[in-house]
């Protein structure tokens, strides 16, 4: 047996997010199925985050033990011939005995898209979250900043998350338009429950002028999650990226800033 | 009556074309049907450009007569209450008795998505043309020189068109790179059937150095369409925008460079 990381791109559109659920089609069953086929034995996945129903994913990660006949550089080209058209592995190799792909994250970089447009988007219609109102993004952008830091983020977990540790680090938060789609970064050592389409749903509760700078800091400071805005859809929210404690997939150290 | 005309955004995934058929779902039979009940009387539109089945459109334009109840710069929010969700009005208005969407054209912009990288693309997977070879980008862009200007295109006009005068000027063609999508814009005067389609498969055949310069001049100059590259997928083209002989849609008399 030996340890296989693998990169994964999907459209979430159609899968009741990552995990693995008795009554629902999920990305990982999909990924586990074909790669157990593929390889003639059971798989077991672990992947780096836990997305929702909705949520797509650009840079997911994860392991698996196996005893792979086929190179494991190779795996996910061959991977690719069975997958569902949906779902991608963008590269695979062996990685080493400890690699855990969540216990070894040291960050992870999330964009949130927004259409903000008088008319919603036919072409992007399943991977941005549509905001007919005008939005203040110089509000937006400058709000934004309160999340940036480590602070103690209860007040943008979902309710009903039962974690210890509500510190976090978000390392930058940033508010770009292009045409219609305003797109927010966000990179952070971690990331409780909803905590981006909070962000999201938040930031765009400010760029209409419906909450402030003032009324954020009070937030975070009281730990209330009523006192933030609502959780922003799921389907304008993509993992972009999950960084490591070490050099993955052969991305140059400096794209990981965080080890 | 009056004349309204319509700026419009569809995904062309699901859709037989912009054309109406018999027996096949088209993006004119929708609107035309929507608008139809929407106003209480039957409508015909005339659209700008035919796009074919798996084309997508930013900035399709068309036109109609019709006894509107609803304020013409209105309509386009009624309508898309009742479109399906790839099929969105972006805008409407009154348009001068003379207006016609198509005989009134100055030129158009077009945009073609090549997805080149290892793997093919989840998301995009229904927007791009996917190259898995390498391209060979700066060949591609100095090839697409030869494009520009006014020449006659009988070499990239799909087989079987009988369009007597094949002269069309382009304005500027550019590819950029931006991620795994190489993007490549057209704009011109007028475009032949599969014009921009057969430009973007020969571009290609040149990033994979199947192609010179050399070859391309020949073509042109033997006006023969075997002698350029394949007409490339439907789905990695994008009809951006029409250009009239007067402002349309509010949109800044510098936007149209042509007219």
């Amino acid at each position: 047996m030996s340890r296989i990381r693998i990169l994964i791109e999907y459209d979430g559109t159609h899968y009741a997010g990552w995990q693995r659920q008795k009554n629902a089609l999920t990305v990982q069953e999909v990924l586990e199925d074909t790669l157990g086929s593929l390889l003639g034995q059971r798989i077991t996945l672990f992947g780096a985050s836990r997305t929702d129903a909705g949520v797509h994913a650009l840079g997911q990660t994860a392991h698996f033990d196996a005893q792979s006949s086929i190179p494991p550089e190779k795996l996910f080209l061959a991977a690719n011939t069975h997958l569902p058209p949906d779902i991608r592995l963008c590269a695979s190799e062996a990685a080493e005995p400890d690699f855990h792909a969540r216990f070894c994250t040291r960050g992870k970089h999330y964009t949130y898209q927004i259409y903000n447009s008088c008319h919603g988007p036919a072409i992007l219609r399943n991977q941005v979250m549509f905001v007919p109102a005008p939005l203040d993004l110089a509000a937006m952008q400058e709000a934004a900043q309160l999340f940036v830091g480590t602070h103690d983020f209860t007040c943008a977990m979902a309710a009903g998350s039962n974690v210890r540790d509500c510190v976090r680090t978000v390392y930058d938060l940033t508010l770009q338009r292009r045409d219609d789609v305003i797109a927010m970064d966000v990179r952070g050592n971690g990331f409780l429950y909803n905590m981006v389409r909070i962000f999201a749903g938040t930031l765009i509760c400010v760029g209409q002028h419906k909450l402030d700078k003032q009324e954020i800091a009070a937030a975070m400071a009281a730990r209330d999650r009523r006192l933030l805005g609502f959780t922003a859809q799921p389907q304008g929210l993509f993992l972009r990226r999950v960084y490591y404690d070490r050099p993955v997939f052969g991305l140059s150290p400096d794209f990981n800033p965080f080890c």
